[in-house]
C-alpha cells in the first residue's frame, strides 16, 4: 500500500507492506487521519520518545532502524475482518476507534508503532471492540477529529472544574482548541485563551472562547485578571494569610503549548493555588524552580489521552454539533503532501489540522 | 538582647536592639525555638529565597546586608503588651504563634526578617491575635514543635487521602516525620518511609511509620507495591487501557527531602497516576522530564505551611499527646551553640529537632 513513512528519522513516501488483521482485529482503509503535533515532535525527537516511553512504561516503543507509519487521529472503512471477529460491523462500515490494539501480550499502539501502521498509510489493523460507527450524516472528515477533541474533554474532565474556576487556556494550536471547545461544552466561564497566531485567536474564538489574548501585545495574566473577580465578592473563600493580593475566583491554566520553558512560565506567573493541567507534550528535558511552586501551592497535573468512554462521548458530541469542529480543517493532502504539510504546520499562522487522505 | 545572628551570611552571636511591639503585638521571651531545614537552606541560599519570594509574591522579603534573627518554630512567654493590646492572655502567659504579623500594609515573617527578630533571640514580638496559650502541662519544648508539626498536618490536608490510599514519605528529617504523624492522625495505612539514615528510620517508626526502608539497600517503590495490592482486588477501579501493571492502591509520595534532583526521581519511579506532595522546600532550580509525568499522568501538589485552625489543631493534638514529639528533640542549645548546632544537623544521623533556649 502506498503510505508517507518515517524512515531514517525522515518522512517518504512509499509502497509497504499492508497489515494483516489478526484475530479480533479488522482490517479498515483510511479515509482521513489529522496529523498531530505529537507526530511533527516525535519526527524530531524520536530518540527522546522511545527512551522515554522504555523508562516510563508508556506504550509508544519504535524500533527507529525500521520503518514507522505514523496517523493516530483517523476515520476509516471496514475492508475485512479477521479470524474470530463477532463482525458486528459489516464491512463498508465507517468506523473511529482510539490508536490501540489490545492483544494478550499487552496494548500496542497505532501509528506510533513498527508493526501497526497508522492513518498515513491506505490501510490499518484496528481492534475490532474498539470500534465506534460513525453516525450517519457525520462527515468523514470530521470523524477524523474524534481523537484530538477527546485529548481536550479528557483534560477538562482531570481538572476537575468547580463553578467558580476560571481557564486561562496558554496556546491555541489544536490541543488548546480542543480544551476550549471542552471547556464550552461544560459551561465553564469565562474562557480566556491565549496565542500570538491572529489565526488562532479567531478560531479560539469559533470554538467559544470569550477572551483572547495575543501575548505580544498583553499578558494573558493580566487579562485573566480583569474577568476572574467574585460577581459576589462574599461567595470568594478566605484567602490564607501568606497569600496576598485580592481574592479572584480560582484559576485554572491549561498548558497546551508543549515546548521546554513554557510550564515554567506558567509556574511564575500562576495566581496563587492555581491548578496548572499540562496538556502540550514537551519531549524535552525541562526546568522549574521548586520555589515558585511551593510559595504558590501550585498544582500540576499532568495528563494523557482520554478514556475509552470520553473518546466514544467526543465524537457523540462532535456528530450532534456540540464540538464544532468544522473550523478547525485547515487543508487536505495525499500521502505525497505529508511531508510537505509538517513543513507548513511549523508556521502555526496558516493552518490548523490538515488531513491526510489516503486514498487520493 | 542576645542572639543568634545572620550577618553577612554567617551566624554570629551578639547583643541585637530587642523588639519594640507596636499596636496590636506582644513583647515576649522566647522559651524554645527549633532549628529548621528551612534555616539552613535560607543561610546557604539567602539570595535565592529573596529572589523567589520577590517574585512570587512570598512574604520572606530580607534586605541581606542588614542583620537577621532566625527561627520561627518557638514557644514564648508574654512580657509586655503593646498599645491597644486586648490583653486577653496576661503577662507570663506561655504561648505558641504561627510567625507572622499581620499589619495593616500586609502580613510581614517573624524569623525571616529584617525587623521582626525570631526565636534565636531572647525577645520577639508577635501579634497578640495569633496567640495560643500552651496548655497547662504541656512543656515549652515540646509546644515549640507545633510549628514543624503543622507542616506536616497541612500536607496530608493538601494531599486530600482517600480511603484506600497509600502513602510512601520521601525523607524523614523533620518534615518527613511530621508528614508521618499526621498521616497517623488520618489513620491512613500502610505508612512507607524511606531514608538512609538507621537514626532517622527508627524516629519514622515512633512516629507511627508501618515500614521503614534504607534507599541504599533496597528500592522504596518496591517496598511500597509490596504493601500497596487491594485488600479485596474487585475494590480496584479499572485502569486505563495504557496503564499496565497490576492494579495497586492509589499512591500518595510525599516529598520531605528538599534537594534538587529529588522531585524528578520521584516523577521516575511514582506509579502510574501517583500523586506526588512537595513538602520539601528545594531552594534551587530544578529540572525535570514533562513526559514522564505526562505518561504517568503524575498530579503534583506543592504545599507551603498551614492555615491557621492547622496550626491551633496541631497544637492541641501535641497536647493531648496524638502528635508524639518527645522523640524528635534531639539536642538542645543556647544562642552560642546555633552555628555548631546548623553544622551538626547538616549530617543526619545525629538529630531531629535540636531547639535554641536564649535565655540559657
Amino acid at each position: 500500500m502506498r503510505a508517507a513513512v518515517m524512515r531514517g528519522r525522515k518522512l517518504v513516501v512509499d509502497d509497504v507492506p499492508a497489515p494483516e488483521p489478526g484475530p479480533g482485529e479488522v482490517l479498515v482503509k483510511t479515509l482521513a487521519c489529522g496529523i498531530c503535533g505529537s507526530d511533527l515532535h516525535a519526527l524530531k525527537h524520536a530518540d527522546k520518545l522511545v527512551d522515554a516511553a522504555e523508562r516510563t512504561g508508556g506504550a509508544f516503543y519504535m524500533d527507529l532502524e525500521r520503518d514507522v507509519v505514523f496517523g493516530h487521529e483517523f476515520s476509516a472503512e471496514i475492508v475485512d475482518h479477521g479470524v474470530g471477529a463477532r463482525k458486528e460491523l459489516k464491512v463498508g462500515t465507517r468506523v473511529c476507534s482510539m490508536p490501540v490494539i489490545l492483544r494478550p501480550d499487552g496494548i500496542a499502539t497505532v501509528g506510533y508503532s513498527n508493526d501497526n501502521p497508522g492513518g498515513y498509510g491506505e490501510y490499518m489493523r484496528l481492534a475490532e471492540m474498539l470500534l465506534l460507527e460513525v453516525p450517519n450524516g457525520l462527515s468523514s472528515e470530521h470523524a477524523a477529529l474524534t481523537e484530538p477533541m477527546a485529548v481536550g474533554l479528557h483534560a477538562v474532565e482531570k481538572a476537575r472544574l468547580e463553578r467558580h474556576d476560571v481557564p486561562l487556556v496558554v496556546g491555541c494550536g489544536p490541543v488548546g482548541l480542543a480544551v476550549i471547545a471542552a471547556l464550552k461544552l461544560r459551561k465553564a466561564a469565562p474562557i480566556v485563551a491565549a496565542d500570538f497566531s491572529a489565526r488562532r485567536r479567531e478560531l479560539a474564538l469559533a470554538m467559544g472562547a470569550d477572551v483572547v489574548v495575543d501575548p505580544s501585545a498583553s499578558s494573558p495574566y493580566k487579562s485573566w485578571r480583569d474577568v476572574a473577580a467574585w460577581p459576589n465578592p462574599e461567595e470568594a473563600p478566605p484567602l490564607p494569610p501568606w497569600m496576598p493580593g485580592p481574592a479572584l475566583r480560582p484559576q485554572v491554566v491549561f498548558e497546551c503549548v508543549g515546548i521546554p520553558g513554557v510550564i515554567e512560565q506558567v509556574l511564575g506567573a500562576a495566581e496563587p493555588a492555581a491548578r496548572i493541567i499540562v496538556v502540550g507534550v514537551c519531549m524535552e528535558r525541562d526546568s522549574f524552580e521548586p520555589m515558585v511552586g511551593i510559595n504558590k501551592e501550585l498544582n500540576v497535573q499532568f495528563v494523557l489521552a482520554y478514556t475509552p468512554a470520553e473518546f466514544a462521548e467526543t465524537l457523540e458530541h462532535i456528530a450532534e454539533g456540540r464540538i464544532p469542529v468544522a473550523p478547525l480543517v485547515t487543508g487536505k493532502v495525499g500521502v505525497e503532501g505529508v511531508a510537505g504539510a509538517f513543513a507548513d504546520l511549523a508556521s502555526p499562522d496558516h493552518h490548523a489540522k490538515i488531513l491526510v487522505e489516503p486514498w487520493r
